[in-house]
């Protein structure tokens, strides 16, 4: 098997598990517990916590863990509304109009409005400008794109939501003014610090890091005011109710320990296997359009596009070989819808219909992207003459 | 060490654990992803809710998989408000005066009002009935009390809402009412069947019944609606978004079919185990109070007081024995509040202080409750002397 799509999933790293094992079963005690061994959970808990958000430049007391990114981003968007008593009425959500489902479908549920890319998806800065008008609350966008691997410029974001703030006080407007991004895609392989990036909401994914799933982190700024989705026994400052899962974040704990300093090394080992794919895509009878940002994409991701051939049978056509791509977002792929991301790019449908993810990572090696390279390139031009017969 | 705990966190059975490993490595597959291998893990995904489903007697359809008992317990809440236009603008939950802070605590944010117990922690019908009024849209009462273990008439209680029910339509109103339970305590001890039970909403909790933590379900009957809390990709029949925790799901499954059919063999266990704990604490210088309902009881909850003493220095004491036993519910213990399920059922002052939750699960055996019995009792004498020296 050769998998080519990390961004959907990763394989639970062999030293993550072995981290998880104990806090099954011989430390299986609920953190809460007023006995010492369930108090010895709850400092291995907290010190975990602690180095998840060491890995972006904060505090555990900073964090609030979630289920995973998406509960991580629907807690976000409930710092709108909440700050002071200066809220708009018509309190509004600015979002990138090529995020994840589960940024837009919970910013639907308050006043929203996106943003627009530019074809290589990355944020326009201008219409953002344009769009942060004073009822805007929150701007949420992602560290990178999820279907591009494009990498948005959010100390830059930041900056200009410093000067609108600043600008907005100097006119005795109160409402708040937020910076989330999601940053599912890319912890990895960019150095991260909230401080240095400028947010007040950082979403953390586990499942993408070679952590288990089911878990994920917020980062909360200080002055961000946030209201519980899930309520209860009071855990994590009251923000997030419910037992704690102690193995799930000792594994993401143990899987971010292990990226540790190592995302220059990764992102120079993605160019490398990137290159040798791309070379083998030059023996391809239809030319692959290379999709993204070339000067900011994810290192470790390859989308591309053959226009006038079915991506469907593209991806059906490689799993006979054991090459598993994806075209766009796995839960939305699922659906069949098209991508939202590349129509917002401004692709044809032709290329829409042609286009795959590739996404490298840990299960991945020179000879496996180059043998990957070579079936692709076969699957591809049998399928051209099969629709040029 | 002894471990009496049992109602605050269990063990992850050795098998469940093994049957969760695949999907951690070879099988971590994203279930939406469209390639073979993925389809497979979303099979096996939607086999394991089947058979959670079935424990209860439901379908794998009808569960909503969720991150624990208390994110299960805020999903169910949503059902207020939502169902058709009749809504009452006045909408109202009532819940039994002790329940679980994740019943409480989320019931917050709609109208609620509590319902009376008895002194056995029973529920009070007749209170009930007469708060039963035409805003009520939701009556939510747990299956077993967490700290008492007493057990609630659930199928009466349905009998009566199906009564009003009948009784609003004969006069136009057309105000849902539903019944929900949480089940998170005497899943394993009490055969479930959400239809012969007539509930509408049924909460699972995966980490009290040797299953890992972070993992709950609800069941969600057929003509309940529910509005998300977690949007986003639209698993779970879009009320649950995010990347499913197939790890944590098929734990689940198999710590249930682990349980399935030893209910009554596990009853008669602790109920033998719970004699023999009791002769041993007639040795005891203050004599305990039993608390709950003996007849209505989960066989493995001991929930009782020693008056006079002060429970928290017993378990301090307790602990230097390795014996670890609870005050209340670990969540609230660990905040230092008195108990609000203790001061319902009508205790003194000095009762409450002096109580202490003992409950039985997988890690006794008729040797460790002895054990455990002669020293609770060793430890009341001394703090007995202590106090009237």
């Amino acid at each position: 098997m050769i998998y080519l799509d990390h961004a959907a999933a990763t394989p639970v790293a062999t030293k993550v598990l072995e981290a998880m094992k104990p806090f099954f079963s011989a430390e299986f005690f609920n953190p809460s517990s007023a006995y010492l061994p369930a108090k010895r959970v709850r400092e291995t808990y907290e010190k975990a916590k602690g180095e998840i958000a060491n890995f972006v430049g904060a505090k555990g007391n900073d964090l609030i863990i979630t289920s995973g990114a998406t509960e991580a981003n629907a807690l976000a968007f409930t710092s709108v509304n909440g700050v002071n008593e200066a809220r708009s009425e018509n309190a509004k959500i600015l979002v990138l109009e090529t995020e994840h489902a589960s940024v837009l479908n919970n910013a639907k549920k308050y006043g929203f409005e996106t943003i627009r890319v530019d074809k290589t998806g990355l944020v326009d800065l201008a219409d953002l400008e344009r769009k942060l008008t004073d009822d805007v609350e929150l701007v949420s966008v992602s560290l990178a794109n999820n279907e591009l691997g494009t990498i948005q410029p959010i100390a830059e974001i930041a900056q200009i939501l410093r000067e609108v703030r600043l600008e907005r006080l100097r006119r005795g407007v109160l409402t708040q003014l937020l910076l989330h991004s999601d940053a599912s895609q890319g912890l990895e392989l960019i150095d991260l610090n909230v401080a240095r990036l400028g947010v007040d909401l950082l979403t953390m994914n586990s499942g993408k890091v070679s952590g288990p799933k089911g878990v994920g982190a917020l980062y909360v700024g200080r002055d961000v005011r946030l209201k519980p989705l899930i309520d209860g026994g009071g855990q994590e400052r009251n923000l997030r109710s419910g037992t704690e899962n102690v193995a799930g974040v000792v594994g993401f704990a143990k899987a971010l320990e292990l990226k540790k300093g190592h995302s220059s090394f990764a992102r120079k080992k993605y160019l490398r296997l990137a290159e040798i794919l791309k070379n083998e895509l030059k023996n391809c009878a239809v030319e692959p359009v290379f999709l993204g940002n070339p000067k900011r994409q994810l290192a470790n991701f390859l989308p591309l596009s053959f226009p006038g051939l079915d991506a469907e049978r593209l991806i059906l056509k490689l799993e006979e070989h054991e090459v598993y791509v994806s075209t766009g977002a796995a839960c939305s792929a699922s659906k069949g819808e098209p991508s939202r991301t590349l129509k917002a790019i401004g692709l044809s449908e032709a290329e829409i219909a042609g286009s795959l993810r590739l996404t490298l990572g840990v299960l991945n090696d020179e000879a496996n992207v180059k043998e990957a390279g070579k079936i692709i390139a076969e699957v591809v031009n049998a399928e051209y003459r099969r629709v040029n017969e």
